[in-house]
């Protein structure tokens, strides 16, 4: 008998109503029985207030739906999945939850007052939240039932869901030191009325072992088939067996309504993060409403995978990392020149817009991040050092008056304050406003190492990071400047976008008149730009309302990269003025923004996006010059050095082993853009034919005409130079 | 009575033989007899000693002067003074010391034996090296007399002396610790023969006082004043009054062969810098054979301090510094703009070279420095710090498994690593080779506060820093192609520059063949070049021998900022290897060079030599648009945006308050390279009126073909663009 069999028998008798949530307890500790008696209370007083309600309250009440429909039900007794069901059973199949009055009602609890009424489903952002939490519950009653784990938490993320747990030193200690375990009471729905007073156990850290045991790899299959059985099963999600999980919900109807679900990874983990030696196991994965749309996220993981910017940036020789220097990029001679070309891009942009590059230092004293806060806030995150030689005289072979400085210094984590250290360096007039200073200066962050990956999230990064200091009624228009700055790169990236304009959260800092003009200064900037942008209130800096933008990559994924913010408390800090046009001195209002956001970053997006196709501006493999035979290989060279001298990437493949054929294959695998074929015929009369990388033939050109529109379509940017050369 | 009278007034009788050294001592301690009497008892053994090697080795002896030319001499009785008469009185009055045998001899010194003699004269570095330390003991001596000063250090630097010394806590104090006080026993020409014998004191701290009293600038006029009386005197330097100042010399024959000496700066200094909270006080200053080249001095320095680079970078707002960094630079939009443009025309030739720019991280933990072999030797000089959260668990907002890094970590000095370890991350092989890394990377070095100064010491700087990984019978064409591209970049700066091949220290590590076949190499290498070059022998780095190149700015002074440097250590440190046209593994040669140096300070060199008047490729003031009435400033602005568009740098004087006239010159002498004028004439006509900034008036040209020859003068870098525009 299988190890997976043998756990399904180990079922309490009796306690099999619930085929969810199946516990193997060999010897369940007394106050086991304690606490189920007082769920067993609770439920059937719930119950019965229930159905008190329902009769004492028996009376009609309005729901509206969205559209305007409007429906009556019957308080405390009509449920959201009856009405679903009244619209149509499509509706009540792919509902996994309702919102009542803006609050999140699971499907099946009784409407209980005139409401606004919407149906959630996978297809929006809370819908697949309600449906990866209930999914998780799904694993997390697998990995007890198959792993005997110790439960802790299981949330939803933005693409999936995970569960951690602890094993324990070995599968059957489960309940060793039941004080020390982390119990959830859950049930649905009651825990939504009964709040916190059903919390009968708080959430605990996991007993302190070293040998706790860890989920293999191999595993994953098994506990993926459990999960799958338990879907298949269609049971509520309810208390079940022995395990009281308290959770707000709300959660699927049944489990049956998780139509394909995978387990992905396993890893190791800490409780919340805290950096205790307790280990807990990570398992993650995905589901879905049905097994066809799980079959096409996988075939979409795959092209993604494919497209992962590490991948290709090893393929490539774009870049690599090292552990000599964790979280930061090394980046090759290809890479750099992507890199290079990104920064060419925004500063011609600079240029053309009226911002003044500039630059400032790493290294600074924290009496600066004191006078700008960010050594209140922000210090974790920051590398700091004492400068050699503080901690007491030294000698030194110079023969000057000399001493180290003492003060203690940290690698800036970003450049405004230095910024505001050049405003403030000499008078300002506002005959100087706006201005627009922009630094691609490195900045460092403490990123804690296990969130490191890839380009995406670095210690060691650069930013088109610029600081608008403009008077407050030049502000309307710098904001919509920003805007307009950022549509002309994401156009020329190739990116969709979306805007959000996130207003003063609770802990505001400064005058809320002030607040007032800004909020409404940046929606008439949105509104006048005419892209859709939706408001999130409360989403704002406590220093300043803000303009999030979510660019949208080719695989139709978000990535956060630009940003507009308003910030009224450095200029405070800093005690920034300038002469206004009265002759006083009046305070500037400054713009945090940028566009790419980290360069480092918005590489990887865009090895991503164009799956390392890169577009002939920005990239790094865009000509390959292949004689057809071995003599005209001196010409090859010729054609070579000439697209080198214009400064274009051109490589040569005079590869004799292999044929032409061969080798114009293997050019269009590595992504040239542009495959530059000469033979007897060319090299006579001093021309190239020309193929692209999608195996167009273009046919001969002079190769001094290619050159000049290569330049040509570099110089403009275009997305698409095989098709327009 | 004055001050300064009263002191020279307070001198003992009988110990007025000299004028030079007259300290003013109420009462001298019982030791300072008991010096003086073997001082004497020395003097008078040695000048038997004389006289009898010259009656006893009365011989005569052959001395072979520069030229050729032999004259005869008598043993231990001809001193080289004599001779310099017989050759000429001009000689004998403006040689300073001679060189007898490679040995420094005084000019009144008798010859012992046949000899090779030259004379220094001031016109040599050694001969101002004799000069200048000759004056700082005129120095100390009017500062003992004036200030009751009890003299330290006092040597000559590349362009004066100085004189450190004590004060105490009040003038007549200095003998109150004997112990403590710093007494050199110095006469000419004895010390020389006597050596370290009449060390009668060694050099000692002077004593520890926080209230010890400082120099005034005010008091700077006074003491000038008696060291030119002292130098006026003419007398010889000996031991004089009380003071028994050891010192090897040589000195000069008389105090009279100084014709000019002025005092230029007073400041506070530590013992040799050893960060002790003893304060010495610092007097520094120049002399000349002749007050005449004393103002030719005054005046370069004029002209030199005009050009200071913190002077230009100040008034032309190209940068400046700030406390909370010290050591870093804030470039303001101006001076990033002529940064850019060099680390551009560097990138332009780094294309043409076949040189591959990456970018490397920062921040390394210090396994690569001890691996690198800085950590052994270099650690000191930089910016070590611990990752936060090393020294414990910390609690991160994160939700995920995360511990943060626990090696050191320190800021790159140099880039070299980072390109070993680039070199090494995949197999590499001989088809590869030479590869050619760039990197503009930021470095970081602890400096001490003191070195600091401009942006002639930073610390945190870029270089054009490139590694050239080849194969050994790559080198001589690679050194060939690194001294071309020095000479064509310092063309185009306008620099001539001079070069030294550095060959084995006495402790350098390696095959003592490979130094040959490399010294032998470099030196092929240098003769094939055919610019003239020096060798010096040993000073080459222990890892490689080296060529140093030493640029002159257009005011002649020397700078470092290229190199070339061979390094056979590095490849075995990171045991870098390739795979070789035979398929064996072979180890690369490493060529460390830069051809700018330290950019910034570079921009710092280059303002010097331009005097702030940048060529028009490096310009931060390339055109001004004047408009002649308020009419043209709307076409004035067109103009503006037309110029600013093509990226060119262009300003608008629109100042209606200003005569067109006073605008123009205001124009000058910012040192635009152009202005262009704009009547009712110009804007009909869409033209400019251009005139440069040497007030050359170039007359109307058509606004396109303006820009098109800016932008072309501009692309070509041409030094004097306001001459062949």
């Amino acid at each position: 008998m299988g190890f997976y069999q043998r756990w399904r028998q180990l079922r309490f008798p009796g306690l099999q109503t619930c085929g969810l949530h199946t516990a193997a307890v060999p010897t369940p500790p007394h106050w086991l029985a304690e606490r189920f008696g007082l769920f067993e209370e609770l439920w059937t007083a719930q119950a019965k207030r229930l159905a008190s309600m329902a009769q004492k309250e028996h009376r009609t009440i309005k729901i509206s739906l969205p559209g305007g429909q409007k429906v009556e039900a019957v308080a405390w007794n009509t449920t959201p999945y009856q009405l679903a069901q009244q619209i149509s059973s499509t509706l009540a199949d792919t509902a996994v939850a309702a919102q009542v009055n803006g609050e999140l009602y699971d499907l099946e609890r009784p409407l209980e007052t005139d409401s606004d009424l919407r149906f959630l489903t996978f297809n929006s952002a809370e819908g697949k939240a309600v449906f990866w939490h209930s999914s998780t519950h799904v694993l997390g009653a697998a990995a007890e039932q198959l792993l005997g784990a110790v439960l802790c938490r299981g949330p939803s993320t933005e693409c999936g869901f995970y569960h951690d747990f602890f094993l324990g030193k070995e599968r059957l200690s489960v309940f060793a030191s039941n004080s020390r375990c982390l119990w959830r009471a859950g049930f649905h729905p009651l825990a939504n009325r009964f709040g916190t007073q059903v919390m009968l156990l708080s959430r605990r850290k996991p007993a302190n072992s070293h040998l706790s045991r860890t989920v293999r790899g191999s595993e994953l299959p098994a506990l993926e088939r459990i999960c799958q059985e338990l879907a298949a099963a269609a049971q509520p999600f309810r208390r079940c067996g022995m395990l009281v999980d308290l959770c707000r919900g709300p959660h699927l109807r049944h489990t049956g309504q998780i139509g394909g679900l995978k387990l992905l990874t396993n890893s190791s983990s800490l409780w919340r993060s805290s950096g205790a030696s307790e280990t807990l196991q990570r398992v993650s994965g995905i589901s879905f409403p049905t097994a066809k749309e799980l079959r096409a996220w996988e075939e979409w993981k795959e092209e993604a995978e494919l497209r992962d910017h590490r991948r290709i940036g090893k393929a490539q020789e774009l870049f690599f990392f090292h552990e000599l220097s964790p979280g930061s990029c090394f980046f090759l001679p290809r890479g750099t020149r992507v890199y290079n070309a990104l920064v060419a891009f925004i500063r011609a942009e600079y240029t053309r817009r009226g911002f003044s590059e500039v630059k400032s230092p790493t290294l600074f004293s924290t009496k600066l991040w004191e006078l700008s806060g960010h050594w209140e806030h922000y210090q974790e995150d920051m590398f700091a050092l004492q400068p050699p030689g503080s901690d007491g005289p030294t000698s030194s072979p110079s023969d000057h008056s000399t001493s180290h400085p003492t003060d203690t210094l940290a690698l800036k984590p970003m450049n405004c304050p230095a910024h505001c250290l050049m405003f403030a360096h000499r008078p300002r007039s506002w005959r100087e406003l706006p201005l627009r200073l922009a630094d691609f200066g490195a900045l460092h962050r403490a990123e804690a190492s296990g969130s490191l990956g890839g380009l995406t999230r670095l210690r060691c990064f650069q930013q088109d990071d610029a600081h608008i200091f403009c008077a407050p009624d030049q502000l309307e228009a710098e904001i919509r400047g920003c805007l307009d700055f950022l549509r002309s790169v994401y156009a020329v990236l190739g990116f969709s976008f979306r805007l959000a304009l996130s207003t003063r959260p609770s802990g505001f800092l400064g005058e809320p008149c002030l607040w007032d003009q800004a909020e409404q200064v940046l929606q008439r900037a949105l509104e006048e730009f005419g892209e859709p942008w939706d408001l999130s209130p409360g989403d704002g800096a406590f220093y300043g309302p803000k303009i999030d933008v979510h660019l949208h990559d080719a695989l139709s994924r978000p990535h956060q990269c630009g940003t507009i913010q308003l910030d009224f408390q450095l200029p405070l800090r800093f005690d920034l003025q300038y002469k206004g046009q009265a002759g006083v001195l009046e305070r500037p209002v400054l713009i945090h923004r940028a566009v790419l956001g980290s360069v480092e970053r918005m590489l990887g997006v865009l090895a991503e996006s164009c799956g390392g196709k890169w577009p002939l501006w920005l990239s790094p493999f865009q000509v390959v010059v292949i004689p057809v035979q071995t003599e005209q290989e001196e010409y090859a060279r010729e054609v070579q050095q000439r697209l080198q001298a214009a400064g274009l990437v051109c490589d040569l493949d005079a590869d004799s082993g292999l044929t032409l054929s061969r080798r114009v294959r293997r050019a269009q695998l590595s992504h040239y853009n542009f495959q530059f074929v000469v033979g007897q015929r060319e090299q006579s009369k001093r021309k190239v034919n020309v193929r692209t990388r999608d195996n167009r033939r273009l046919g001969e050109r002079d190769l001094t005409e290619a050159v000049q529109r290569l330049l040509e379509l570099q110089n403009t940017r275009v997305p698409d130079a095989e098709e327009v050369f």
